[in-house]
């Protein structure tokens, strides 16, 4: 075990006491775990509501901030947070105006939000939800029926918080957010296990100088095992796998996405890749970006998320943007 | 080996491909190892340069922008770059106001800056260096004449590169980055050992259930090993280690620093109890920066790095920057 931490059970309060210390924008409730922007509710603005299990981060708690998320809500490590809190961070972000759920289709997830938006409209709130699936590499999973949801969240909060900050109504909110969903896929690679705070060792069985192609961000299985491929061979089945289900017909916003462990180093000579085989299929890339944003603890490997994007999307991308994890223009 | 690589011979050609493909505002010279600002030369501004070698992203081609470093020149991994290419950096980013080279205190890029400097200076540019060693771990080390260049290296960059960013004249911006080289103090912990792509497998031995204390950005040895530690005595070790050091007199700036496999997680989590030590000692924190900025490869562990501020550093960190690694206010 070689984990910065004092002892599992405080794995996740541990880490809000310090996003409370270090972020003085943002409320923390440590307590009921809901981490919300200081200034909610924001008048006149759909509020925007994510959360699920911890282990992932910066998603979904360092994506809290003006133009993106109004709350999020930490489960335990890849355990989905209660309705409970769901609800507290919508009652803590609505406006009057409504508010979104971005839910990662995951199953506990799904019900949890959906019982969620019950007790939340049960005061009173409007609620809309948006499912995030944009993983290719399976249909179903072990938590997971249908596509998991994976990089493509980034893409979701951030223009979908877009243009909640600009004032749009919950009708517009919610449809630029299933526009983005729908206009998104992605494709993660596994080149080590993840370590769990609870477990102490890797959750799966991946031998050196294996990969696992398709891997979830839970380390689900994926598509196949195959031996350590290059950089570029990575980079040509991920993309591929995107692409061919994608057939994007406009640029691309393109995230180059670590798992956790992958050196920045790394990730940015399979960033070369992936705009290698895009340029090979004639997609333009309009913008990258590239780090460690959908994680999965400590896990060495990276995936590709590729989201279609017009002109509007292409705006509310380049909108101003203050979180701990995502800022510009502000 | 799990690396995401393609030949252990192109892993940093491969990196600088990635960042001029993800970042058009940066001007890439793949073939001689530069990266710059594609504004450069800034009129009537001071250029910032630095460099080292590879392995420590973001540091320092991350902190290529407006308000923070025109150039950095990366080496081979854990390699200093050679003087020609800090030359050729200079020549890039000299608007005629002269450049100001940020030297991590390690024996190959003090001697190659030193060589740069007289190469520049034979072309008729200002040159200024400053020296950065805020490592209190040890003094003297496997690559280093006194102490270890670490953590400081961010906060001389943002800050010298701010006040560079106003307008300040050479000699001003030389005083601001040793003021804080001066005002700096780091200390950093290995959890497990890192992975150089050349040799593929761990650097040093550090096995299972130990750490190492006072660890170097390149595995060099620290203080001393010990069996594994919580993240709470782990913040009592390093802080304690780096106000013994410092005695702050004025509220600091704080970095938490990943090492770079040390997930975001734990990061806060250490967050928190770095926090908790400085309450106890009474020293006020100004701004806190958590993540993976001054790492080591696939290193697992963390450092702590802490500034004293005046007034005019505070407003140097809160200036507008807007670099791949570090962007607010633009």
């Amino acid at each position: 075990m070689r984990m910065l931490i004092n002892v599992p059970e405080s794995v996740v309060s541990d880490a809000l006491r310090g996003v409370a210390a270090a972020h003085p924008d943002l409320t923390v409730d440590v307590e009921n775990r809901v981490v919300v922007r200081r200034d909610a509710p924001v008048a006149d603005k759909v509020g925007l509501v994510s959360g699920g299990g911890s282990g992932h981060e910066p998603l979904h708690g360092g994506f809290v901030g003006l133009g993106m998320l109004d709350a999020a809500c930490p489960g335990e490590v890849f355990t989905s947070p209660v309705p409970d809190q769901m609800a507290r961070a919508a009652a803590a972000v609505d406006s009057g105006n409504g508010v979104l759920f971005v839910v990662k289709n995951y199953t506990g997830d799904v019900l949890n939000f959906d019982m969620a938006a019950e007790l939340a409209e049960d005061e009173g709130i409007r609620i809309a939800k948006v499912l995030v699936n944009d993983d290719v590499a399976v249909t179903d999973s072990l938590y997971t029926a249908g596509r998991r949801g994976t990089g493509a969240t980034l893409f979701v909060e951030k223009l979908a918080g877009a243009v909640a900050q600009e004032g749009a109504p919950l009708e517009r909110v919610e449809a630029v957010a299933r526009q983005v969903n729908e206009s998104s896929r992605s494709f993660g690679v596994a080149l080590s296990a993840c370590t769990t705070p609870a477990k102490g060792g890797p959750t799966f069985d991946l031998p050196p100088g294996e990969l696992e192609l398709g891997i979830g961000i839970h380390g689900e299985p994926g598509r196949e095992r195959r031996p350590m491929m290059t950089s570029a061979e990575i980079a040509d089945f991920a993309v591929h796998a995107v692409l061919d289900d994608l057939n994007p017909t406009a640029p691309v916003l393109a995230l180059v996405n670590g798992m956790g462990a992958t050196p920045l180093l790394e990730l940015y000579g399979f960033a070369a890749e992936v705009h290698r085989v895009l340029r090979e299929r004639r997609v333009p890339v309009a913008r990258t970006l590239v780090g460690n944003y959908v994680t999965s603890l400590d896990m060495a490997g990276c995936s590709v998320t590729l989201c279609q994007a017009d002109e509007d999307l292409l705006r509310l991308w380049d909108a101003p943007v203050r979180t701990p994890a995502l800022r510009w223009g502000i």
